[in-house]
């Protein structure tokens, strides 16, 4: 298993997967088909108990979604979509992340962002930093997050909490995201490292047997909000289409493609503010809005 | 947009609403009827994209639902009940509320108790300040909350706390309530505006489209909820006629109407104790049991 | 109603239920009986309104369900196994205390794991002191919760942390499980007493009709986690017939029976390792592993 974007290293049953894809660890599609071949391969093995999910760039765990990868995903016929009818690539990835028979821990010190976000909030426990920065910018670009990640943080945090992450569109702190359940809690930079190892070696000493049985009663327990997960992720999707239809939204896209270097994506949000693009996206949506809301 | 009972303020696409009534700024039936047509104007109001609801009163958010309107609406055959058959007019005002195109932010500095916090509970994001005081004290005189609260507190914190809130009858803290869930988190008194501003700017500056999929996708994740909500409201109202035809409830209802005045309401639960009104409803109930469980 | 296992005290309409099942208060077969005593008689008495549940035992809250008791159970085909076909008899139990008319609620100052914690979840309120320890060490052991305890586990506080306590096997403290909601809140060890009894108080001086409103509406609200809840009660029940027929399961419980004393118990988790009886139990389960998955 040699990949570009993800730097893995083992101990005994528990994987370490770091995100390793240059200076702002960009959700790239190269990355993307790393971790579907991954989770692929992971499927099968039975030596592997335990993912630990973490990061090989000090700063960024993970940026976000690459906005130049999404221009070409939206308009290049021959990159898949999605494997059903209704999900998108990132959902996808996401719930085969979520159905893996391994036991995936999280581990963040750093900024993590939109689809990166996402992907965190897939994984079976997580944990960050106080200091880490987690934000779902998109609702300030004009569209929404579409990775499951406005369904997801909805069942994880509830929706008083999840409009105010998705809506304000700003930096959570690590302590924040643990007061809200976005993670199971908060650690000391200096401690995480360790708390993790330790869950992690506790986890790999179980038997597969007993990860599996606990797994399937998860399942069954919470397969009556299957069906919720996924007309989540089909409003999702369908409004991404919309959305990202709409001129004003792709001009800011663009405009905010050129942006993606370290020093603008710091402090992403103020990055948004100051482009003003989403005021400009507002005026146009005001006329497209009555078609996207008679066909949801 | 005139109203007596609610003070109106715009700035730019945010509304600000202060519920003004009084020294107690009680939920009377005017003002239900004004929050009625203020809902129904927004439905319509493409100009306001999120509503801040505060208090012109320093002490009282919202006292609770008035005692008085009370007994009148039991006893008029002409005041409405409700536009639903399962629904009374409190469920009916808040699922009105809570379906607005608009974001609703509650911004609590104050007493918040009754038909007030179940108010409160619709809004889709709120914060308190930490000496905030919120109650549901219908269970110390007899009956229950039955404007959605019972259903919504259980929904939004689970049965655990739910149960204590609710049979306590006691005032909870800002700080209780943002542990416990009940409010998105507490924020000093000196911090609070400026923390609900800067929100409700950010939000304001999103694109209809965009609030509008969030809204969309969070329906859809929530629809299996529906159901259990309306089974919730139906309860509600049903345990609701019954434990208000109790002659002991009713007395003690009547006793703490004569008491409405801001001195007996400040320590809301210490007058009700002081009453010793549930103990008499008790034993009133008791006899009466059989047949409300036989009917449940 | 003389119990061997259980002390009973009553103050009004209060009763408080101390268990007192020698040094480890260990939940025994007889416990489990007299508590299905305890419970049936409950559901007929109207003067009783709130049961207190806590520890004649300064350090040992409940240890955990016998292990020998457990090998009796598995082993004598005269111990009912359970009143329905697809529930166990520590989910039948834990299912009708759920089900009392009365409002039950536990004091936690202790250690409390095992089966103990499973019948603790299942209280309508609880509360514990930051130093008590709370622990499922049923995965370190082959097998995982059955007595309710994945499935409740899962629906109170959400997969990310019910997953986190479960397979790790270790010691919570109070004050986490507060923080992860498997408590209502951590109250220190000379307030806590004094707050349940004042919340105690306040319960019984409900009526009868009210707390069964309540009660009537919050089962409406979560009649649809119903099923999820069986389904999850039936996957655990499955799971422990599978995982305890492996002989290495077998050997392990066997070992830790011949350790269920004070010295072993106080930090049994630690006991658990040092045992390394997991990772024999693995090498057995990786073989009989496809079975149970094809089996669920």
């Amino acid at each position: 298993m040699n990949y570009k974007t993800l730097a893995l290293r083992r101990d005994g049953r528990i994987l370490y997967v770091d995100f390793d894809n240059g200076p702002l660890n960009l959700m790239t599609i190269d990355m993307v088909g790393e971790l579907f071949d991954l989770a692929g391969k992971l499927v099968f093995d039975r030596e592997t108990s335990v993912v630990v999910l973490g990061s090989a760039n000090p700063e960024f765990f993970l940026a976000h979604f690459d906005l130049e990868d999404l221009f070409r995903a939206m308009n290049d016929p021959d990159v898949p979509q999605s494997k059903y009818d209704d999900i998108n690539v990132v959902q996808a990835l996401t719930t085969m992340w979520e159905a893996l028979p391994q036991v995936t821990i999280g581990l963040l010190d750093g900024i993590c962002r939109g689809g990166g976000l996402e992907f965190l909030l897939a994984t079976h426990m997580r944990f960050a930093t106080p200091e880490s920065r987690l934000c779902l910018p998109e609702a300030s670009g004009g569209f929404l997050p579409t990775g499951g990640g406005t369904t997801r943080l909805a069942l994880q945090i509830g929706p008083a909490r999840a409009r105010e992450v998705i809506l304000s569109g700003r930096d959570f702190s690590g302590e924040e995201a643990a007061a809200y359940g976005m993670v199971n809690r908060a650690l000391p930079a200096d401690e995480i490292c360790a708390y993790v190892d330790d869950l992690a070696q506790r986890v790999a000493a179980r038997s597969a047997g007993s990860v599996g049985a606990v797994n399937d009663v998860f399942t069954k327990v919470y397969n009556s909000a299957v069906d919720a997960q996924f007309a989540g992720f089909g409003a999702e999707s369908n409004a991404m289409r919309t959305l990202l239809g709409i001129p004003a939204v792709q001009e800011h896209l663009r405009q905010l493609a050129g942006l993606q270097d370290v020093e603008h994506e710091l402090d992403l949000p103020a990055t948004i503010a100051a482009l003003g693009g989403p005021t400009a996206a507002r005026q146009d949506t005001a006329r497209q809005d009555q078609d996207t809301r008679s066909g949801s």
